[in-house]
């Protein structure tokens, strides 16, 4: 509300016209999906749950006149360590994951939530567990979310083959919405046999899963579900192998990521924050940076208008000098 | 099959990968939904009736893993004539619209199938009648679109205040498929009253609407459903007190046309063939010009990539010597 406040404010000081922004809080669902269900309403912007991303995706695709829903929702932005890193710089790659894992309490849609390791993950699994062992509690969004933490890391715990390496018991404080960093481990068959396993878990958790080669490693990628991100940490002498585990890496994410880490999303005209479902139900669309504009223009075709009643990036004269695709070439020349 | 034939012989010796392109032939619908819902398939492309491309939409929205469908479906492409081009123009329009009308015994997607009149529409109408009456009768598709049409047309004129001013009887033919232009008629109150006359009869008929002036003009088109085009015919005078009605124009087409008709979609940069639901499924795209390959893409954003492992495209050497922007500045330059 005190951000909308001064939303408000700025669009009086700039002239904007009245209703331009506006802010509407319930704790009721239902209120979202009557908005994107109302006639005037011709596109959709979300960040949350699957569940709650999905079902205002469903209800406009069953308007009368369907519009575009570009809904951010589930990722768990797989990070895969190749062997001859894993073996110079589990450290070093330990420190940093650890660090990408609680950012914001591991609330960030990039949170690393699961690490494929090419070979066995044992040292691997000590060395980010020492990592974050100091770390204290941190305080989620609600309690909600805190609960939902913890019931999420009890279900992947209930899986058969799945075990705890890190897993605190916190006090859940007089917010109840206090949570630690925990890691989880499983195999290659384990993760297989359970797509669960995929679900994520919104929160500072991630599971190590051992793979026995790199075609495994290939494998269990290929058989994720969209994210946003996929990232490979890899020695100069593992990348010159990784040219199928790339392949597959871009057929399932957004965003590829090498020796470094998938939270810390920039803002600029290479960012692409998107991804296949269910990280995202519009693939082609980006939430962060230049070019997430077009989710709310479309094109418009003029054909035989005079100077005067074009707009003014289309007038031959070009008056405001833009950049311009003239038959087939760039150009802010006038035309004649 | 012909087409494909070739089409397929050109990926043999193109050394295209076999199975880029396939021809599936039935006169089973659920052949189509079948394709739309296999998991193996990421996007589809239609062109045809909004009852076949809504249910293409609704199968692709509903799968677990939704798809972006493009099915450019209905559009009756109105065409508007402002009173100084009525008084000076009438028999010029009416030419022109007659054989924009009957291209292709009216099975263009971008026929016009209503006309609003500011004024009296009688002179207009005769002219339209005049210029169709020596019109011999064509032949469509198939046998089951001619008796849509014909159908179409029953259903027109059988809403009170919609009456024919040209309809001829014509024999079918050995093949069933012959079809002949027909203009219809009605007030602007009738068509306001009816939303089915804005419904697309698929065929060489338009239907002309007497507007009492601008503003009825401009609420009748602000009333239109989605249209793949928007024409308006206006003198100099009548263009000087045009802009709320080019506006509301470009609310509801994707293309606008001055003093020009809407059959004839150039294959171009600067095409944009599609236009809000129900013209198409997917407002912010084209099906005709360069802008329909990005149907068929979606960003991949690589971060900390070596340049070895890059695609061409990206490398800092820039080898394939291609306009990038770089630093918000776009540039053939390498990257120092």
């Amino acid at each position: 509300a005190m951000v909308a406040g001064a939303v408000e404010r700025a669009v009086t000081s700039a002239a904007l016209p009245a209703g331009v922004y506006g802010l509407l809080q319930s704790r009721e669902p239902d209120i979202s999906v009557a908005l994107v269900r109302h006639p005037a309403i011709k596109a959709v912007g979300f960040t949350g749950s699957l569940c709650a991303g999905r079902a205002l995706y469903d209800a406009a695709a069953a308007r009368p006149y369907p519009i575009p829903v570009y809904a951010e929702m589930g990722s768990i932005n797989p990070v895969v360590v190749l062997s001859d890193a894993l073996i110079t710089r589990t450290d070093a790659i330990a420190q940093g994951l650890s660090q990408s894992m609680i950012l914001g309490v591991g609330q960030f849609c990039t949170q690393p939530g699961v690490v494929m390791i090419e070979g066995d993950a044992t040292p691997f699994t000590a060395a980010l567990v020492d990592a974050l062992k100091s770390v204290e509690s941190g305080t989620m969004l609600t309690s909600a979310i805190s609960k939902n933490y913890q019931n999420g890391l009890d279900r992947l715990q209930s899986i058969p083959g799945v075990e705890p390496a890190l897993r605190k018991d916190v006090d859940p404080g007089p917010g109840g919405s206090q949570a630690a960093a925990a890691v989880l481990t499983c195999g290659e068959e384990t993760f297989l046999n359970h797509p669960e396993l995929s679900d994520e878990v919104f929160g500072p958790a991630t599971l190590i899963v051992s793979c026995k080669d790199r075609e495994s490693v290939v494998r269990l990628v290929g058989e994720l579900p969209g994210q946003l991100t996929a990232t490979v940490h890899g020695t100069d002498t593992d990348m010159t192998s990784a040219s199928t585990l790339l392949e597959v890496m871009g057929q399932i994410a957004g965003r590829l990521i090498i020796n470094g880490f998938p939270t810390g999303v920039e803002v600029c005209n290479a960012m692409h924050h998107g991804g296949p479902y269910p990280a995202t139900t519009e693939v082609r669309s980006t939430s962060v940076g230049t070019a997430a504009i077009a989710r709310y223009a479309r094109p418009l075709c003029y054909q035989n208008f005079s100077a005067a009643l074009l707009p003014r990036e289309l007038m031959n004269a070009n008056p405001l000098g833009i950049l311009r695709l003239v038959d087939d070439k760039r150009t802010r020349e006038p035309i004649a």
